[in-house]
């Protein structure tokens, strides 16, 4: 997959794409990140890429023409097909896991970043495909927003996580909280692993995990088991945690 | 404010860091960062801060005790009272503008990031004050979650927002989704500038705008509509757009 940044601020991109699984996932060939400047795609001398908003107020807006012209830029460049264009927008649909494993079906994203008071929004109405949000708050700009989605998107692709990354026990994999993990010290300041995982029995331990994964999700997330299509034993281990939350 | 982040990949940092309202922040004394690897407080030879699951099962996890000496250690540097010490975790309580707020009041933010697999559950439990949640989707850290909060929360410090930045203006700092806003060309691509915008009169660019605002919204995000209060003028603009939006 190609992703597509275009952004003011290319240099914020060099450090989060530059280490652990998404580096891996460039140096292995399953995305090719390209950070693109509208600013480089100015013709004025002082390469203006913001203006005042008409109407007034406060801040500056960017203009429409240089991130249209880098947008194209970047389309006619990769000349692929499958190509989904994604403005990072506080306004827009809320990001998902289910959203990462749509645009991670495309083979070109292009992640347009505002920044300032916002972007001209002739952009959002006629140039991008849709907007997207990574959560209710107030961030400076798209660029950490962009950086988000890359890599919740590039962990969907096929052979990005190899065998040990464990993927399918992530939170919201499987529409649960994960369960706790443990590593050594079994005891660290006083603070004990549970018992169960150091029994070696692997049904228990399967068992133990489901069912401290189900009250992770009951107790800080019951929003999420609301949708979700529990099995017979899932529904027996809710029932003994709701029996234990209630000091039973 | 006295923002600290545990991590163990401290150069991802410097990008995001290092631009824009986080930079100025920093420069003009309102914020003051610092990155701690807690590898750097391992004892072995080999700096190890990982080890393998209790129980079985792929990926690694965070050893508990570089995260707690490295959790101490900024502590007792800062020397501050009124400190909270947040844990970047799918699991946490989902991270909003109200929860950025409040976490403004603090004078110090440790903001512990985990990675890999995830992080021994005793720091959950023993050493963070809560854990947050940046969105519903998996990442491959903590860290892209902890620049979002470091750049949500140093926006609501008094003193980093010029008078330039308008954040008033911004999504969620009322409540609606923010106004499109435009800034020349008054004519792209055959793409106009919503005429009201030109016309210098300012009351009834405050009201297409509060109205545009509303509009957003109830397209976009009803959720956000349902927990506000409204002003007669607003129910009155509300109407409108359902006619309008109905093709009246």
């Amino acid at each position: 997959m190609r992703i597509d940044i275009i952004s003011l601020f290319p240099d914020m991109f060099a450090g989060p794409l530059g280490h652990s699984i998404l580096k891996r996932a460039q140096d292995s060939g399953h995305i090719a990140v390209h950070v693109t400047n509208p600013r480089d795609f100015t013709y004025d001398k002082h390469h203006i890429a913001d203006d005042y908003p008409f109407g007034g107020g406060s801040g500056m807006v960017m203009k429409p023409e240089p991130i249209f012209r880098a947008v194209e830029n970047v389309v006619c460049t990769a000349k692929l097909t499958r190509r989904r264009i994604v403005l990072m927008c506080p306004g827009g649909q809320v990001f998902d896991q289910a959203k990462a494993r749509e645009l991670a079906g495309y083979e070109q994203l292009i992640l347009v970043c505002g920044h300032y008071e916002g972007i001209d929004d002739r952009i959002r109405q006629h140039v991008v495909d849709e907007a997207v949000s990574i959560g209710d708050y107030v961030l400076t700009g798209g660029e950490l927003p962009a950086m988000v989605i890359t890599d919740a998107v590039a962990r969907m692709l096929p052979g990005v996580l190899g065998a040990d990354d464990g993927a399918q026990q992530d939170s919201f994999y499987n529409g649960l909280l994960e369960y706790p993990q443990y590593t050594r010290p079994r005891q660290f300041n006083g603070w004990e692993v549970p018992e169960v995982l150091l029994s070696g029995d692997h049904a228990k331990i399967e068992r133990w995990r489901r069912k401290e994964s189900l009250r992770a999700t009951l107790l800080r997330r019951p929003d999420l088991l609301a949708g979700m299509e529990l099995s017979s034993l899932d529904h027996k281990l809710l029932e003994e945690i709701k029996t234990e939350q209630a000091g039973g």
